[in-house]
């Protein structure tokens, strides 16, 4: 039975659940939701994620919403295919999962705010950036940026020695930012931005980006 | 080895992490961080969390922060004792993620921004309300109950048959709500109603609740 991921273009959380089905290798259907139309909040789609958002995973008679809950079925649900998103090891996972709620409860929120306002308002619709905005969350995100310049000169990656959902989790925010005025706060950190480039890199996310282009984003 | 969690009253986070482990009949050294002597700003607190945020967890050599990766850590390692925080079929704990995540990214933000609020600064600093919070923060927790609620029609609990960490996340925003007038959004949905006060009885929860009051807080 063919995996069905429900999304859109550019949708962040979208992009965080696909790339975990391409780090798997996974052949995967990619349905469209019209969010012009609000096909979003129809029932039917209601009855696949009562909060009327994207993605949902359907594998089966599973049906999975929230990025983060996908990225972690895939992970169990293919172990054995494709990359190894999950240490195996229970201390190595426990620490993995440290740095998965990091991404979850300190750089999600100042960076989809920066995201929405940096690459969305300004870049795409052209409006002038709310300074007050920038003024609360830049300081934000680079304070998670030390942390991370830290936590980077001891291990490769967030998680651990090798590429996990800790980092996975951070792809399209980063490549987002990345597009911004905010690059200069990565820029300006060597082992934060190393670990930029590494993981923006990597086929799985070539590949979205890929689409991006294909539907007139960068 | 004893397990020691680093913490403090009235914290919400110390407390998500702090009933984990009573849910697992652990003895646990509760460590007091001085909050008002910034004591968790302190090198030595920010090498346990670069954060400088509590909770932190010490179990032997390993230390966790961040609430709900120490709850998982607490789920996982301590499998055996007490009760089963996580199911254990791969399909039932896809589903459980789900609702772990819905806690994170939909509950979380608007209960804890009308805990801040509402039991931080009305009810204990005897401010008045800011009724420009209230007025986007309750909509948005009225729909994530409107969610909730149905999906108590469909099983007991969030994650599934039995309570597990997609409920006990939930627990100290919940307590603290249920002490402010956000009481009445509850009070109006029989399931979550019914549901509150199960989880809130949780002989585990009983015991943080004798530990608020004996530091004056309700
Ligand atoms: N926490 C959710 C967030 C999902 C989300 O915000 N999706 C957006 C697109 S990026 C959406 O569907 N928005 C429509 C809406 O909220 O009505 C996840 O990680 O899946
Ligand atoms: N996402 C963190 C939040 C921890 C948190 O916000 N802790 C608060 C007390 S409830 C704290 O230590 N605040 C001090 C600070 O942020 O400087 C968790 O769940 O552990």
């Amino acid at each position: 039975m063919a995996l069905k991921l429900y999304g859109f273009v550019p949708s962040n959380a979208t992009f965080r659940a696909l790339v975990s089905l391409y780090e798997k290798d996974l052949d995967v259907e990619f349905v469209k939701v019209h969010m012009a139309d609000r096909e979003h909040k129809t029932p039917q789609f209601l009855s696949r994620n009562p909060f009327g958002q994207v993605p949902v995973l359907e594998d089966g008679d599973i049906t999975i919403f929230e990025s983060r809950a996908i990225t972690q079925y895939v992970a169990r649900a293919y172990a054995d295919k494709g990359t190894d998103l999950m240490m195996n090891d229970p201390k190595k996972m426990a620490i993995q999962s440290v740095w998965m709620e990091v991404e979850a409860h300190q750089f999600n929120l100042p960076s989809h705010k920066l995201v929405i306002e940096l690459y969305i308002n300004v870049l795409h619709r052209g409006r002038e950036a709310d300074e007050a905005l920038l003024a609360e969350f830049e300081p934000k995100l680079e304070s998670v940026l030390d942390v991370y310049e830290k936590r980077l000169t001891e291990s490769k990656y967030l998680g651990g020695d090798s590429f996990t959902l800790a980092d996975l989790h951070h792809l399209p925010n980063v490549h987002y930012l990345m597009m911004t005025k905010v690059k200069k706060l990565f820029d300006a950190r060597p082992h934060v931005s190393a670990w930029a480039a590494d993981i923006l890199s990597r086929p799985a996310w070539v590949k979205i980006v890929s689409m991006l282009r294909s539907e007139g984003f960068v």
